[in-house]
């Protein structure tokens, strides 16, 4: 078996085109539409990707008349998916800032056990005062705090997650013994963020933990993917770069000790997808038209720190913009903006029109031919793992890649024709893991 | 159209009868099943129940050896059924002391969406030290504290789910105008107990609010009822008893300027039902002979607070136990507890028989005929609005209780033969909340 494509769909209301709902087709409520979702689910089950994906704040963002605005939160309904699909992953966000680790590792050890063993978990950090501010804390928190309280809030889930061991269960009706109470094991944390006595109520779940997935790209970000994450979600936008993020995430995880094979990179990109080329030119050119350059323009002054006059959408970025050093929020989406419009020398129209197709991801409109060979060139040249699938317009973007990409993938030997698996982590090919109070067996053996 | 019961399944696991597990038909590993649970709700919507209900604290209570332990979180539990069920409704169990408003608001507002409208919400304030030390606190909240903070909750979560006026979508694509931002209103909440700054990320869900439901029977318990539930579950081991909660909760209820038909009064009744009177005497001794003693002497011992060595099992409680007043923790289960062992005369060991079969509830054993005369009595005077039936055994005592006490409550003209709506409020005869940031037409038409 050669090495094989790993497939996450993210799932995004009417697409990622920012403008998607504004075209005839699409249905503008699909965002709060369970109905909608589960379709696009048993289409990328149908398309064996190993998983979804559903990114996630808590809070209300933007403006709702810019563009659809309200989520159904993304662990519940993902949940509401678990038995309505069979073997699709189902990796839903979650903050590790506002959240209570026990509350959470209920809920993903809930899901797990539900999908029987499909749940995957995008750990955040949640930037922005906004959301802060929904939790009762008036100050936005660090970057390193975040990150910091991120490490803790991981270290807490998994002994949680680990309360039980796997042979906790006796069931002896007749002597009426349920269970062995020396197999659980209490939480006893107590850390700079989080005290967590208990164990938790629930025996481990079929995956024991969730995939654990992780977004950031900041230095932070990327030592902490080194340290726990299983898959990464990224933005790069050249091979280039892809190469650069794969090869240094790789030395991290190996210098973290882990086998760098453990940890599948998974860029986004933004397929937009026509029988010929100029088709597929063609309706990137119809969603282009369908934006609002004045919403893009408010969006980019906040996220650069810049007032809205200073950002005449003909001219290039100003100069005098801040290092992403002095940045606490959205780090990595900040220096790839900037970076990107530097690069190609775009005015803020361009930018604009750019960020609004596929929100900093790499945008490529094409023949399925010419999406699959980026795929694999990105694939077999140590830039990739996999990909994260961001289709501009949904759900005919999904159901395109899935009619039309997916074969020609499989054509090429470079992935898979059906679940060869059961659990999100065989999938990734990954074992179940120990579980950290039970001695190894083959530590015992050693003595 | 007579008056009509409102039937609530009270799943759990094995069955309410403490030792369902032991029996040869059981199932000890049922209460993580989701095929188990999946099952039941099927069933309970064949019986056109008005909804499944379970039980939580975020906690690992008791001892696994004694009986099958460890859940799936129930909020979770009762999403992944939302889209193999259609009717019934899905009551969650959630904490008000270990919980953010923000992220359980959208919790259910998810689940009210995902399931068109059927969440409902048992609202507790969760007792004990155990759970408290889950959550970084160290001393069990008092019992006012943990209701003042309750009441607050609600108010945020309230204002929560009216963030959105039900027409903030415009959906003007061709201007490119999604919503109405003058319809979004920020809870804008600062109080005791909990800042929340924004507006929920999520449209106003089909129910608008789930159901609110509340069990505890202590004063501050009916006082919070009074003022915000809108079922109530409760223990009442007699008529008399059931009587007089049902007439003190409608009057508290009328004092806080509501209706008291907004409130419905909902007993537990576990049914062990056979087809004769003496088959169904011979289930519950069955289910008695597998109760284990010294399990019930030292949850007792816990609960009353009494040194175990003081609770003989052939004697009676001891007289000295402190009065209501001085308990912190479950308040109304040791009055209930007290109260029976005292009133019916009974040993500890009788007592741990009742107890076990029931934890507390009503347990009748009979005819499907004899059940349905007492659901009848009691509904017909001024004790119940319904029942929460609490199956000692499961699957098998809901099923029975579906194909045999069912028909009857319906040729009687009691009970629905079809669900008439769609709505978890449907079933239970209420509106849908107005929005609190939406002046009234009445007000408008007053001026």
């Amino acid at each position: 078996m050669t090495r094989q494509l790993h497939l996450n769909a993210f799932l995004m209301g009417t697409g990622h085109h920012e403008a998607s709902w504004r075209l005839p087709q699409s249905d503008p409520t699909a965002t709060t539409s369970v109905a909608h979702f589960q379709h696009l689910a048993q289409v990328a089950e149908r398309g064996t990707f190993d998983s979804l994906f559903l990114a996630d704040g808590p809070v209300m963002m933007g403006n709702v008349a810019q563009r659809p605005s309200g989520v159904i939160e993304p662990l519940t309904l993902l949940t509401a998916l678990a038995l309505v699909t069979e073997r699709v992953g189902l990796i839903a966000t979650a903050s590790t800032s506002y959240n209570s680790p026990y509350n959470l590792a209920r809920r993903f050890s809930g899901l797990d056990h539900v999908s029987n063993g499909r749940a995957g978990w995008n750990i955040v950090t949640t930037a922005g005062i906004e959301a802060a501010r929904n939790f009762g804390v008036d100050e936005q928190p660090l970057h390193a705090d975040r990150y910091a309280r991120a490490a803790e809030f991981l270290d807490v889930t998994l002994k949680l997650w680990d309360s039980w061991e796997d042979d906790v269960f006796v069931g002896d009706k007749a002597a009426g013994v349920w269970g062995d109470n020396t197999k659980i094991h209490l939480a006893d944390h107590r850390g700079k963020y989080f005290s967590v006595a208990g164990a938790l109520n629930s025996p481990r779940s079929p995956q024991a933990y969730p995939l654990l997935v992780q977004a950031g790209s900041s230095d932070d970000g990327k030592d902490f993917a080194a340290r726990y994450a299983e898959a990464v979600f990224t933005a790069q936008q050249t091979l280039g770069d892809a190469q650069a993020f794969y090869g240094d995430l790789k030395s991290r995880t190996h210098r973290e000790g882990r086998d760098p094979n453990g940890i599948k990179i998974l860029p986004g990109i933004v397929p937009i997808l026509g029988s010929t080329e100029s088709e597929a030119r063609e309706r990137e050119a119809e969603l282009g038209e369908h934006i609002v350059h004045e919403h893009g323009q408010l969006m980019l002054s906040r996220l650069l720190r810049v007032p809205i006059d200073q950002l005449d959408l003909d001219s290039q970025l100003p100069d005098d913009l801040p290092p992403e050093s002095e940045i606490e929020d959205f780090k990595s989406r900040y220096s790839l903006i900037v970076e990107l419009g530097r690069r190609e020398h775009l005015t803020v129209r361009q930018l604009i029109g750019r960020l609004g197709g596929g929100r900093g991801h790499f945008t490529f409109a094409g023949t399925p031919e010419q999406v699959a060979d980026i795929i694999e060139l990105w694939f077999t040249n140590g830039a990739a793992d996999g990909f994260n699938i961001m289709p501009p317009l949904l759900p005919s973007g999904l159901e395109l890649f899935v009619e039309h990409v997916v074969p020609i993938l499989r054509d090429r030997g470079l992935f898979r024709r059906e679940y060869t698996g059961v659990t999100l982590r065989d999938h990734y090919g990954l074992a179940r893991p120990s579980n950290q109070y039970v001695r190894e067996l083959s530590d015992s053996v050693a003595i």
